[in-house]
Formats: structure tokens, C-alpha cells, sequence
């Protein structure tokens, strides 16, 4: 990262400095009838890469042009680097300004899409004191942690058409459930509408069908992260949920952030996952700074009700993508997984209104919005931040979503 | 159907004749680098309808020019109608032969290609006899149904990335599996390679997220069905699959078939379902006719080893689709979901060799070839017929793949 500070107003030394650069798919207020196409963040500012690229004859100009960061992101790790670098050289070499200034737009004058066309979606269930939590829940006289727990990041696929992007309204789900006190299951608008607070990893280079990724290559083929907010009926999933797995207790809706922050934003952010024992097979072995430093804020309509750290994760991202991989499982770009809901040892640490509540029985929040569960109206946002390698901290996207009525 | 006659040599009262039309992606042994197009079939050819549509200018010409059936698909059911009346008619009309059999080509100098991009995948668990048997093999003291599986088609999501077209070699995947004697997991090749015989069905045309499809809607939104196979890793899947479903052990490959058979072509085929007991809730109810009667047959390495009867499955293609749907999921064209295992009550009418060898305790199969799972090198053929509309049996398309060893 060069030490020359951005020439762009008001940009140094904020939460979106030339150490953070998140992409997205943007349109501006003026556009009619336009698609969307690439841009970065800086500042308070958004830039229009596909005309500056354009002007400046960049070989790879044709991604920025796209609805989607897809055709970006099918690049390869050197091109992703290598566009990062152009990015920071427009945005602090002042014999730039001229040319790229035009291209800056004001981000409260553009709206952001789903930043790309999402593969295939994986959920993980990576945090032991979420995993420990849910376990005591549901099954208060047994051991929390199920005998693989340990041994393997466990996760599952979930609906790739139903994820939407920070802003999208929510429509509270029906279904079967069936409370362990009734006779028969019945139908009707969920009454245990939850959040999960993730961390999502969105995959760039593929691999082929049949071979595995190690965990060494996690850097080649992801491209970067974006806050998720896995929405959850847990009525529906409880009744649902056996032998097969959640299904349409997840699968009607997942928010993700406008802005995907690319891994080397994340550098500075790097630290040691917490101790794994037993120590995991060789496959999934992974070195020192596999974990990462990322500080989750939890909203309910604008009060702070959780802050979940992601350092307390026990399995790593380079671990989830070796373990979705070794059975010769191929990756496409586009792909999606996450992390499962991020909660800490601490009350206030969890990502999940069930663990909040303790399962529905314990209030919690501001004195304005006691809550459970969530009501109609109800707005969640998941905030994020990390060490940037400017010394500051550098922002997330933000993801955010509020509750309509059901059907 | 009119009952006029095809004019195509030896395709009228053969198991394709214009009773059945299937649809698929093929090139020709003599294209060198163009890309597929849209076929159909009938008796031992291909028609090439790409340059048949342009010559008459039919107005959705275009879709034959994709190397995918999604631009046909994402069409509605009055425009499938539409193009399977014009296909019979230039195959049953004298007057358009001199048009059309320049474009006839043999079906053995074509190749298939995955027939469709896959949006979501997701599979059922809709035979009685098979959950049973399942619940039997793996809980031999205790009911083998699970208390929810009367009253909702049970489903996961699979990975749509790695479906693949019949023909395409598996390889053996590896992971982690631990037996019930082992104390702890160990990494290597699934010992307990085996398949699932089922039928998937082809979503067409797309809903809006929030909104569910009734059960009667299924004709507007499912374009038609294919024989499905679905490989699984029995070792590995039941180490990984609590709390959340199968994953590693079945994601490593799904193969399909090449030939999408349209819904129309099973109009004969339709049957009630077997009694469901208790009702199930309003949103799964159905009328008469709401099952399929389709004969599939599994072959090993050439021999017949079982003939699952679909005619025995509890839950109906329609009450999948209104469930999967319920929660206000939304469906993409391209959509795939799948039955689950179709088995019927007999030992030779298993669909999965956990079933016909009983958990691997009873070896099955011809003199030359015993198995209890799958061994490196067997080749497995799904194929499945059902009563056409002119009084003869249908043949959907076949699925077959070969076991490859682990890399």
C-alpha cells in the first residue's frame, strides 16, 4: 500500500480510505433505465470504473461494464492485485484528478444491486459458542457440541435464487410448524423470526470438478468478504429440520452487503484462529493468520443489542472452502459461503435473537424494543469493521433489512 | 395429439415417437468448435430445430440457438404448447418433409450436453418405502419415520454446480468418515459409494420472492422431467450430518439426463397418488391424477438389479413444488428439484444399493457381479418409460455414469 494519501475530499483517514476500495454494482439517481455497473468506494464517494478503465485503455476494462461483478471476479488473483493497484494510483496520484474526478459521484445518489450473481450458497456453523449455545437450547440435558462438531466445519447448501441485497425488505415466511405441545403441525406466518450475523466469502477463481482446493489456496480463489444476514424462522426449521437439514426455515431469504471488501483489505486484519483441539485432520491444517480480527455490530431499529467478534471463530474460512472441496466438489465463480452465525463467549456477543433470548425466554434489548424474536416492522442491521493497513479501521458493508408482514 | 402419422422412418411406435419429443443440447460429430444447440428427438434422430425455426420464422426461433434449453424454459406454458404442436406438425406433415429431414440427424453422431444451467438444486425424500427402509437400516429399535415426514415432503438443497450430463464419469470422492468402532475420523476414499434413483423436474417459468405457487399452479411452472441420479457417499454423509444435512456426501456429483421430457408427453402417465394418511394441511391438497405411473429400471455394468415402480410415491411432483415455495421462496428458470429415491415395496424395486444390500449386510446383483456398494470402474444406467398418449410406452432419457477411482 503506497504511503501517499488520496487526493479525494474527505476520504483520508476515514472508515473508506485507499486501504479498504470495496466493489459493487451501482446506478446513479440520473440514470434512466440503465443497468448498473461496477464501482468502487472511496470516501464518501463512489467511482465509475467502466469509463475511467475505458479512457485509460485498461486491458481488463470490459468487467467494470457488467451488471455484476462476476466477469471480475473470474479473474485471477495477479489481475484482482493488480487492478487494486491501478484503483489506489487514480485515486493518489493528483496527474490522475482530472481524469477520474468527473467519475466520482456522491454515494447518496446512487443505488446499489446485488453485487453479483450468486453460484452456489453454502452455510457453515463455524463458532463454538454458537454451536455450544444452540446445543444447550434445544437439548439442555445432553453434551452441546454434536461428536463431529469438532472435527470438521459443518455446513449445508441453502437457496442461491433468495439472496438479496442490503436494503430489501423482508416478508415474514409461513409454514408448517408444530410446537412440542400441539398433537398436529399447523400452518401460518412463522412466530420465531431471528437473524444470524455472518460473514460471507465470495468465491472468484473456480476449480475443477473432482480435485480438491487446499487451504493454502484459499487466496487464489477468493476473491472477498461481505456481511450476511442469514434470516431464520426457527419454528419452521425445528419441525423441519430432521433428518435433512434447515430447508424452508432459511431458504426464504438472505441479505448480504452492496459492498464486497476485497481480501487484501483484510491483511492487517489477520490473526491466529483461537487453539483447535483436537487438532484437525491434514487436510484442513492451516498455519499462523488464518483467523480474522472483524468487530460485528448488531442493530435492532438503530439501538446496538449484540457487538459478536469474529476472532472468537474456531474454524477458519481457508478451512471451509478445503472441507466443501475434498470430496472433488468443483468451485464456480459466484459461489457463496459463509460462516454461520458469529456469536462470543459474552451475552451481549451474540449474533442470534435465540441465543439473545435464550431461546425465546429471556427479553432483551432497549428499553423501547424488548424483544424475542422479531416483530413486524422491525429493522436489523449488521455492521462491520476491521484493522485496515493504514492504521485506521476500515468499514464493511452494511447490510441491512426490515420485516414486512406475511402474506 | 393428432393422430396422423410421423413421416420419419422408423419412429412411429417406437418409444419416441411424436407422443414423446424430448428436448436436449447437442452437437454434431462433424461441428468443430461451435457450441451446442436445441434438439429434439424422435425415433433414432435429432432434429436440428435451430435452422428449421429460422426458415419459418417462428417467432421464438431464438431459443433454439442457445447451448441451453433455459431460453425455452423461461418461456411460459402457452408457448410450450405452442412449439410441441409445431414440432408435431412438421414431423407428422408430408408437405413439410422436404423442409425438415435435411435437419434430421442420426442419434448416434450427436453428443449430448448438460441440458440446462441449473439455478437451485433441491432434493426430496418422497418414497414411504424408502424413508422406511432407511429408518429401519439406521434406527433398527426405534419408528422408522420421523414425526414429520406424513405431513411435509422433507427436502434439502444440493449443489447445483456439480450436476452433470449422463455419460459424464464420477470419481470416487474422499472425506472424512468415522465408523461406529472407530474412535476417532479418518480422511480417505468413500468405502459406501452408492446411488438414488429418482426423477427430477425442470422449473420453467420463474415466481416472485414472497409469494408462494399452489399446488395447482405445478403445470404453469414446471417445464417437464428427466431421470436423476444421485450419488452419495454413505460413510461420509452419516459422520457429517447432524445437525444439518447431508452435504460432502452427496455434493461431489448429481448426473441427469441429456433428454428433458416435456410434462405434456406424461399426460397418459398420470395416476392418483397412494392414500396420504392423515390429510395433509390445505396448502399440499391435490386431486386425482396428481402422481406419475413411470417404470424406471437401475442397471449395473448391463444388468438389471432393480425396477422401482414411481407409481408408489407418497408425496406428489406438485405438493414438492407448493412446499418448497410455501415460505415465499422465489423459483428461477432452471430450477431443478428432485424426488428423492423412488422405491417400492419389494427388494427388487429398491432405488439406492444401501437399500437392495441392506446396509451392506446382504450382497445383491448377478453371479459375475455381487456388491453390497460400488467399486471403482461400474457403470450404473437409470432408465425409465411411461405410457405415451398414443397407446404405446415413452422412453425418458437415460442416465449413466462410471466410477472413476479417487484422485
Amino acid at each position: 500500500m503506497p504511503a501517499r494519501q488520496t487526493w479525494v475530499d474527505g476520504a483520508a483517514g476515514s472508515s473508506y480510505d485507499v486501504d479498504n476500495l470495496p466493489y459493487g454494482v451501482f446506478s446513479h439517481s440520473s440514470w434512466e433505465g440503465e443497468q448498473g455497473r461496477v464501482g468502487v468506494r472511496i470516501g464518501d464517494h463512489v467511482l465509475d470504473l467502466a469509463p475511467v478503465a475505458a479512457a485509460e485503455m485498461l486491458e481488463v476494462a470490459h468487467v467494470f461494464e457488467a451488471p455484476a461483478l462476476n466477469p471480475l471476479l473470474a479473474l485471477d488473483r495477479a489481475h484482482w492485485s493488480g487492478v487494486r493497484r491501478w484503483i489506489v494510483s487514480l485515486l493518489t496520484d493528483e496527474a490522475e484528478r482530472g481524469l477520474v474526478e468527473p467519475h466520482l459521484l456522491p454515494v447518496d445518489e446512487v443505488t446499489l444491486s446485488m453485487p453479483f450473481e450468486v453460484a452456489d450458497y453454502v452455510d457453515f456453523y463455524c463458532s463454538l459458542d454458537h454451536a455450544s449455545n444452540v446445543g444447550k437450547i434445544f437439548r439442555p440435558d445432553a453434551e452441546p457440541l454434536l461428536p463431529n462438531w469438532r472435527h470438521l466445519p459443518v455446513g449445508y447448501h441453502g437457496r442461491a435464487g433468495t439472496v438479496v441485497v442490503s436494503g430489501t425488505d423482508v416478508r415474514r415466511p409461513c409454514g408448517q410448524r408444530k410446537a412440542p405441545d400441539q398433537d398436529q403441525p399447523t400452518y401460518g406466518p412463522t412466530g420465531r423470526l431471528d437473524i444470524e450475523c455472518e460473514l460471507g466469502f465470495v468465491v472468484g477463481a473456480p476449480s475443477a470438478q473432482g480435485e480438491r482446493v487446499a487451504t493454502s489456496a484459499f487466496e487464489e480463489h477468493v476473491f472477498g468478504v461481505l456481511p450476511l444476514n442469514d434470516w431464520s424462522a426457527r419454528d419452521i426449521q425445528a419441525w423441519e429440520y430432521v433428518p435433512l437439514g434447515p430447508f424452508l426455515g432459511k431458504s426464504f431469504a438472505t441479505s448480504v452487503a452492496g459492498w464486497v471488501t476485497p481480501l487484501e483489505a483484510l491483511d492487517a486484519a489477520r490473526v491466529d484462529l483461537p487453539a483447535q483441539d483436537p487438532a484437525p485432520l491434514d487436510y484442513l491444517a492451516v498455519g499462523p493468520g488464518a483467523g480474522y480480527d472483524i468487530a460485528f455490530e448488531v442493530l435492532l431499529n438503530g439501538e446496538t443489542v449484540a457487538r459478536p467478534p469474529y476472532s472468537s471463530m474456531y474454524w477458519s474460512p481457508a478451512q471451509m472452502l478445503a472441507h466443501m472441496t475434498v470430496n472433488g466438489a468443483s468451485l464456480r465463480t459466484g459461489d457463496l459461503f459463509a460462516s454461520g452465525t458469529v456469536s462470543g463467549a459474552e451475552r451481549d456477543q451474540r449474533g442470534s435473537f435465540l441465543e439473545l433470548s435464550w431461546g425465546g425466554r429471556e427479553p432483551f434489548g432497549g428499553p423501547d424494543s424488548q424483544r424475542t424474536f422479531l416483530e413486524d416492522g422491525d429493522t436489523v442491521t449488521l455492521r462491520a469493521t476491521a484493522a485496515g493497513t493504514l492504521g485506521g479501521r476500515i468499514a464493511l458493508g452494511e447490510v441491512t433489512g426490515t420485516i414486512t408482514p406475511a402474506a
